[in-house]
């Protein structure tokens, strides 16, 4: 059964990565997309439309999911307009403050509602395994390096900070230390911490485990955005059988 | 509770590394070391004994464990020389035929005996992780790359072998390649094995999981001999503890 | 100075590439962009003409520079449209025969025609350096690793079989190994040549030198196409100002 | 023709690594091994004798070159020693003085001596290409990462300065920054340093220059000590044939 389709923010470059790993998906079509400022130019063939039709359009073109990537007010806006016509709702938006936040959870309570900060399956992999491995290699140092374009000005990544956390639940760590120069030896309990920023890279994680003599290399790297856009519209098509709830997307990878 | 060690092969390449790891260890000490050709030289301090003094060394100097790396039918003899005086034996001496499992079978219902092709625990956190990853990533595509010096001779390697066995366990995987050359493409189900020989390194093995525009790399590096003998010591650490059977090296790990 | 760019292929992967490099970079800008098949739909804001134009715009629009990455046949008629007008040639494309190759030998005759099979900057400075890494390690063992999408039906890659050339016109090897299976020691002077098949790598390429307990490890990675386009674009600039000539992408770098 | 050599430091980590990597070597022979506090036990077969016999074993065991990795005050008088018996000197001791390295110096005008930081043959391949990497790169972002055991006090390396150093003497790089955290947005011109602590690595450093939707990467990984054990003794056999004069590691490669 094919899935049908909602694209919002269609032309941001999430969106239109969003609409390329969608029309090339055997399994969904894309039944509609909108922007704020929808424009002339199609986008992989596809109309697009404004974000004011938004509503009629979940009534006459009959989406199965909705998938988002817009700001946080008007993700709000689309994920009631979902809950109203019964439409399933997938967002990949960030910065969503309390208010958005209990938005969604009301929403969850009509349809299936799907919100995560990264859509990359391998990304999701890894946070499944490396607690495993931590608790496999008891006093080993860890050491995480990240790696992203010349661009990015925060550090370290959203991405880093989740792995992060799953190391520090499976074993004894007390602190990050963010670089060492100088007078700078290790101290027990310490996960160093190294963000690089270079060129046009989309993202490297890499986790490395070392002590008695071995070394342990977790590492995840996207190529390009089009992994988070596949990443939602596998998202999508598995929500379109799920029931009214609230899921991330570590309950898709779990099938 | 300090753990009392005997060691066989003490002047072999391993039996001399777990020396090193069992004399720098602080919750053991070697009370014995024999080979069947003693030296006068004494490893770390430890004076080597002669292979036909075993059994009364047993008795004499009450190891709680002995830790064997030599040849099959040494190991053989050592193990039944163990089960008779109630001492525990770690052994990861390869190579023997179905007599010499037979034999150990026998002593593992005496005493606590242990048997591991690999001691490093980083390739058992690969082992234990592995299978997770390949799950959580259906149809992406696998290679292994396993690296070592240019003297081995065999390929691919033992630990290569283990890790694409429980790869192809929780995948649909129909064939290994071994080298492309040509006109190759990839086929479905193929999972690429790559044997790197070059210089003196010990042992490197890395699983690449690739599709939808990332990549998720597993890998493990043994720096040097001292990974395996400090896993074997810490099999034998644990093993004290433990009532007759037999083990393997994910019993360790496993607590 | 700007240059002016005329970009052939203008729909075709590497083609929109051009456009979107060239219109994205502050020293050049597009006067035209022609096909075989021209479409209404712009690229990067670029109409698109019809190759059957060529000509008439070389005339017209007064480029400086004409970037091809079509086939060889269409590649000679523009390079000799492009060396009738005056007008510089850099082209990307591959699969040349004896007559193609002497046709761009004839048109550079007239005009500066650049014909290199890979655009990556990074690439040319692996090669630059490959070499004297050779001579300073003699005796080591070297690997290459190329690693590919999933789809590419080759083996090893164009740009592996470049590195092979330039490391054993630099040492004492006799042999390229592909693949290592069952018992299979290495050989002196052999080079084991591995070529990864997985995902949508755009492509990496990695030697490794051991030898004397240590490695040395020179590694290539394309992000995406773009890199290719971009280093066209750099060529296309350099050779503005050059004269009638037959040139490649290392004469761009020297600079 | 085999070259005699005389070591110092003998019962120390790199004396005795010296000692092993000598012992191999065709091309020479230990002909003495000295130690301040001398042992009974011989090492690799070598016989420890006192320090205070040193200058009587220069003229009895006529070694040709002396290699010593020591401290900086018996470093001068070894070298001062074998400048009176006309034999050539290799040293690899740090932490000479202004004093010290004057000592070196004037023996220098006597015997040829030979004095390094780092004898790892691969890491002097590294510096010899870095220069021109960058520079056929202009432009591109640079971050170094090194990694070393956990018992290492200070950052970055020595190695790595040196590589800085000579990224820095070919490009347009004003600032090292240590570590990002929080907002941290990358800086023209900056380079990236970040020293990673983990385990029981050696040493490895690793040079990534990207832009231009590529990457590339130089890297250095040393396996154990012997490394510059092995380097020390090329240094000798080469020094044995030079004449009176101040050499270091770069010329026995440049060979």
């Amino acid at each position: 059964m094919t899935v049908r389709l909602g694209v919002t923010g269609a032309t941001g470059r999430m969106g239109r990565e969003v609409i390329a790993a969608a029309t090339s998906h055997v399994d969904c079509e894309v039944v509609f997309a909108v922007n704020r400022n929808p424009t002339d130019e199609a986008v992989d063939g596809i109309e697009i439309e404004s974000a004011s039709e938004f509503d009629s359009l979940l009534v006459d073109r009959e989406p199965t999911v909705v998938i988002d990537f817009t700001g946080p007010e008007s993700a709000v806006e689309y994920a009631e307009g979902c809950a109203d016509a019964g439409v399933a709702f997938v967002t990949g938006t960030t910065g969503f403050d309390d208010d958005g936040r209990e938005a969604l959870e009301a929403a969850s309570e009509d349809v299936a509602v799907l919100h995560a900060p990264n859509f990359a399956r391998g990304v999701q992999a890894l946070l499944n395994v490396v607690g495993e491995a931590v608790r496999n290699l008891p006093g080993y140092d860890v050491e995480l390096v990240e790696t992203h374009h010349n661009a990015k000005r925060d550090a370290p990544s959203g991405t880093a900070n989740r792995l992060l956390s799953e190391i520090e639940a499976n074993g004894n760590f007390t602190e990050r230390t963010h670089g060492r120069d100088g007078e700078a030896p290790r101290e027990e309990g310490e996960i160093g911490v190294h963000a690089l920023r270079a060129g046009d890279i989309t993202g490297e994680h890499e986790i490395l485990l070392a002590g008695n003599h071995e070394e342990v290399r977790l590492t995840h790297r996207a190529e390009d955005r089009g992994v988070f856009a596949a990443g939602a519209v596998d998202a999508a098509i598995w929500i379109a059988g799920q029931k009214a709830g609230s899921y991330d997307f570590a309950d898709v990878i779990a099938e």
